[in-house]
């Protein structure tokens, strides 16, 4: 992940050390002992700025999307209908990487953590707002410039964000991907039906 | 669980103890020692019949799946479009009990296992494959009786899975459900949209 490249701070680096020893290792066999190895300093660094690995993989998790933010913070998208076919193309993660693959099965490791762990829960009902609001204001857009139909964009943007959301979580914990290039083709039909008004078509 | 109600023997008093178990401690502070409390003879039975808690918990999903696969097996739906309904109105869940609620998330949690435990992305992938011939079969029985437009069932059965699977994980790692209605909605306009034939439709 690019966003780790260049660590500006000891802070960065420890976070940047996670991220790798979490897509190496994943959830269930990660120690603070095993980061403090990735990381080129002391282990003791590690404890002093994180309580433990929960807290490090948090603070890690909340680094990303607030650089994904800022990243993608470029307001209404110029081509709604391009920013739309983006989001949805997210399941070809599979033709992606071996590490964008292994941050996904991690990713869904630590979701898994949520229903009996309280920030977990809060991180990802915070990330799953700020995607739905992302698919939401390129639907918006998309409306006001006249390429959608009049579609409500949070219904839709929900429903996006669930479908994509399934799909990693089936990705991430099944055998065979087969599936995946169906859900590609039914979201982009879905978009073809319901939200891209088509030559011809008689809303305003 | 009604499947656990009536059990016929030791091994199915044992599941059915890790069934409550589950429920109510969720994954993480599952341990043998709990199933052995919560179970009415002594532990050590436990550990004769299961090699530790994934072994018992998978033996678990094993047999509610095959209970859920033995009641349902009566052949294509009558009624199609009731039966998919029913199948879209799974995550009305959150006005379910309690107990099904728990489950769901605990369900989530040993999902997340599968990303790091090979038997349970394999029990996980089986499960996935049986819902979706389920969904599909419902397809196929409703284009045959031309109530049903001619999608392609696997296609449009993987998508219905995957919309049911992303609300199930993000119903159990989230902290809202209010999108969740949102989601039975969209499911619905789907269907309406791309599933049922309505009156006037060209199609044959």
């Amino acid at each position: 992940m690019d966003v780790f490249e260049d660590p500006e701070s000891t802070r960065e680096e420890i976070l940047a050390a996670a991220y790798r020893t979490l897509c190496e290792h994943g959830y269930a066999d990660l120690t603070m002992e095993r980061i403090g190895e990735e990381f080129d300093k002391s282990v003791s660094l590690v404890y002093h700025h994180y309580d433990g690995k929960d807290d490090l993989l948090l603070a890690c998790l909340e680094f990303m999307l607030e650089n994904y933010r800022a990243d993608t913070d470029a307001g209404p998208p110029a081509d709604p209908r391009e920013a739309m076919e983006t989001v949805c193309d997210r399941p070809s993660l599979v033709d992606a990487p071996a590490e964008a693959q292994q941050f996904v099965r991690a990713l869904v490791e630590l979701r898994g953590q949520a229903p009996h762990n309280e920030a977990y829960r809060d991180y990802f009902t915070r990330s799953d707002r700020f995607f739905e609001a992302q698919i939401a204001t390129i639907i918006k857009t998309g409306v006001e410039q006249g390429v959608f139909r009049a579609v409500d964009p949070e219904r839709t943007a929900r429903m996006i964000h669930t479908v994509l959301s399934g799909a990693f979580f089936r990705y991430a914990t099944s055998v065979d991907d087969a599936w995946l290039a169906d859900i590609r083709e039914e979201l982009r039909a879905y978009n073809e039906r319901t939200l891209y008004l088509q030559d011809g078509d008689e809303e305003p």
